[in-house]
């Protein structure tokens, strides 16, 4: 899953169930050519691992994490906790609630710890993609220039009119 | 706040702020005659602390854990991933959205790591207090005779008609 | 259903419908090797069922309940009124609401009378027997032994990498 | 506060705190000349209580119940499921839910014991007052009238223009 | 559908769509043995049916009236402000919201005008019927025995333990 | 409270307490010297007048109908339901659910009656005013004129810096 | 999609999958023979679009604006900031969260820019559309008779009795 | 308000009374020693003043953009429309709904267009500054220090225990 030696991003999730949703992240860092590694670290059932992995992901070179969880989603609140790079999160959408918990969960942190939220679901990590790219184009001209490229196709992908299907 | 040498219970919160909400939960335990411990522990601000608490927390005798947080709530779901003791947590009343953030972050735990969670504020304290007691109680022939006693205190406590009140 | 003749974990449910969420305590007590009995008891069409198997329930022998209920879920409040036994409640995802009155009929308890609540669903039914074994474990060293192996076994099995699927 | 030797409504209610908003239910009473018992049942501190007046409410001469309660609101439903007279319940104002969860725990019942359910709060206390007295109307012509008579004034008292006010 | 010249209920609902669940109200008067009649009266989209229907149904010689609805689900209010006898309302579960706008244009009636409010959908619709049946039973001995039988039959129903299902 | 013979928009709202948030609309319409009415109708408790009302405005000669009512909020929908004319509906802010059951109530209108439905409380009062004179000035041009002129004034009117208040 | 050289109505949408929702306003103006516009114009993906779209409708010739979009639903009210005329905002049912999002971020806009707002969904469309020919029948007799002719025959499709499907 | 010539980091809100709020994210970078611009920026009432800031502002030399709005918010979603800039989006707590629609409005973004959205109110503005800190210090090793500082600073303030309060 990773694709390079040092990949700027790291996309982490509580549980292989959460891959379904990430993997969206994953894809847009792909058509944006930005490396990333992706992780399973449930802040609940491997307490180690996101000890390790949060303390350690500015020394081992990240830049940006995006960490997505569900339910009672306290894995990007924790590893914010624990690293000073910047963190974005990703509710999850759970089965009863729909994403609410997951949702409240990760943005209502209290002051100090900050942890950007995008929406719920598969729109989400699509966004916390985009997020980290906008940050880490901040120095990355050619990055910025893909970026941009993106964008432009994007709107350039939106049709003129609706039409009836099938 | 320590009360004896090896209090069966711990009385944790994310911040002074969530004392006028857990005090209830002390007084409770008072009442009850039982000896507990309460310390600040914030699971985003004081993470080595929580890690020392939570790991260390049935060697240094501790029996159940009460934790209090408010917002996005990390706290009780924390500690429980770190100890097998029981933990109960109760969601302190939030600002903008009055506790349902906390009730949810707190109550909607992944398979795996349970936390018993009581009423958001001021009641749940109280009620933490008095499960933990239940649960002491199991196994302190006194204690339950206390807890019995303060139910039915409790019960004959409660008028038969209500009135008016200036 | 029961599994000893002192059971010392009765799984109370309102309906045979409770049972599929419900049933997923049962497993993780007998993964746990905890014996339980499971019953019927319905808080509002089987009155006189709930009011002898609460205030029996202690004398009976047992140590902890796990009531699951949806709805307008009255079976883990008033259990918890007729007995001093800790109750630990489950609320069972409803139709129209999906749980969320399930949820806040057994968490907003009033002071005096206390209900540990889990998560709702399946995963709270998982977490309420992982909430009575902890419990039990306090004055159980061999149930804290399996415990303990149940988490660590758990932590094992959680993968480094997500991985696709079909 | 019982105004008559066998009064038709029986206003029952959890807590003392409950009264400010039940005594608007007993206020409407009087002013259609209604009699009422209003007394403090607690379904979860008062269980005897409850069972003795809930299954006595028919033999006691009783005709309609008006129960309220707030939070985790068991009294309505646990009363409905002891007698079958008609029972209304009243959710209170809730602290952290605002009545929410009192709304829900009431009128969520599962089939087969039914709660007619009013507004939150004081309309809905009024309310309950008016649906009992609509009740009773059904075999006491002459209390027919006053209700006729009641909603006529209430009527006739709506003013045609909005008139400001300092 | 009228099973009597003088039907002392009258169930109604706002389109053919709700009748998939006021058909349980309907089944559950059958079951009592309490004619009925069952009509279609949106309170949008036939005002004048409304009007006649709700200000002619105790001439008419109804007792009670079962009203059912969803979204902004104005027929059982609407009937209430037209006819002195008691109106128990049912929210049908909508699509988008599940039936909560259902229930809070049904519950949250001002102070005034009543509507006894049931549970969302099927249950609330039994249930409705079941309350209309307590109100009927408090003037006709037999109803009330029919009524005694049926929730004996209900509660001697409940098994005493769940069973796996294929 | 008319202020021409044939005013173009009537204000009508279900109590006296609702003119304070309906002022708002009135004072709008004044700032864009549109002519209205302002009336109390009562979709509970002045069904006769709700239904002359609604019958005759488009014969009285009105254009648009404002109509602002909270709780179970009727008003807007049953006068939609009796004229062709366009109908704006205000939610307003009731005491219990902060105006979310006026919201639903008015906006989750079945297919084939529309109300327009504006924000709860002051600002949607306001918006009211502001949708009644964008639909009055299609076919006014000097209305449209002074409406162009409201809202250039207004976009002037916001400062370009924050400043800090006491 | 275009009906006439200058259609009196504009039916804008977020996207493409918008249009399975919006076609049902698209269809209601074809029932009335109303001319009019459907274009995608995305707030988010395409601003130059919108700008020059809503800056642009009244010189265009349009006459009313119904605007539909999911989720973070922001093109309603960014319409409605561009130009005078009357925007209608349909709530498209979104995926985690059932247009409860989409319905908050189109109706709670602040005093000043008008949105009125009709119900999440199909139901929504459909009104949208009647309340668009309800506009312009102000100034249009012959489409006043047809939609009056058009809520009369909805009164008249409504059938007295229910009956059971299969 | 300006602090720099050239300062990274743009404030912008919706009116003067989001400052209040937003107010605590300049005073947070005051703290950390960098600097920003405030600006008053509607998405409503002046557009052109939006579309001009977010289309300039990387020319301009921000870098990250914090947008702060409450009701229906299309401030944080508009600016990142428009700009390939990090926008922090900050939900101000609404009148009514107390900033719910305000969360909703800015976190439920499309695909396609992120806003990272912080918690509701004062939090939230905290946070954003620390988040638009965590992305400078990226590329700037003495931010970073002064960040690591800060952030050592919040936890050592963490008291052991909790004390009573007058």
């Amino acid at each position: 899953m990773t694709k390079a030696a040092t990949p700027p991003v790291a996309i982490i999730m509580g549980s292989q169930s959460d891959w379904e949703t990430m993997k969206n992240a994953a894809d847009t860092l792909d058509a944006l050519d930005i490396a990333y590694d992706a992780r399973i670290v449930s802040a609940h059932r491997t307490v180690d691992r996101l000890i390790n992995f949060a303390r350690g992901a500015r020394d081992e070179g990240f830049k940006v994490i995006i960490a997505g969880a569900g339910g009672a989603a306290h894995l990007p609140g924790m590893t914010a906790a624990m690293t000073p790079l910047p963190v974005f999160g990703v509710p999850v959408q759970s089965k009863a609630l729909s994403g609410q918990d997951s949702l409240l969960s990760i943005v209502q942190m209290p002051a100090g710890i900050p942890v950007g939220t995008l929406a719920i679901g598969r729109a989400g990590a699509i966004n916390a993609a985009l997020l980290a790219a906008a940050v880490l184009a901040l120095s990355d001209p050619d990055l910025a220039d893909r970026l941009d490229d993106w964008r432009e196709q994007q709107s350039a992908a939106v049709a003129e009119y609706p039409v009836d299907q099938a």
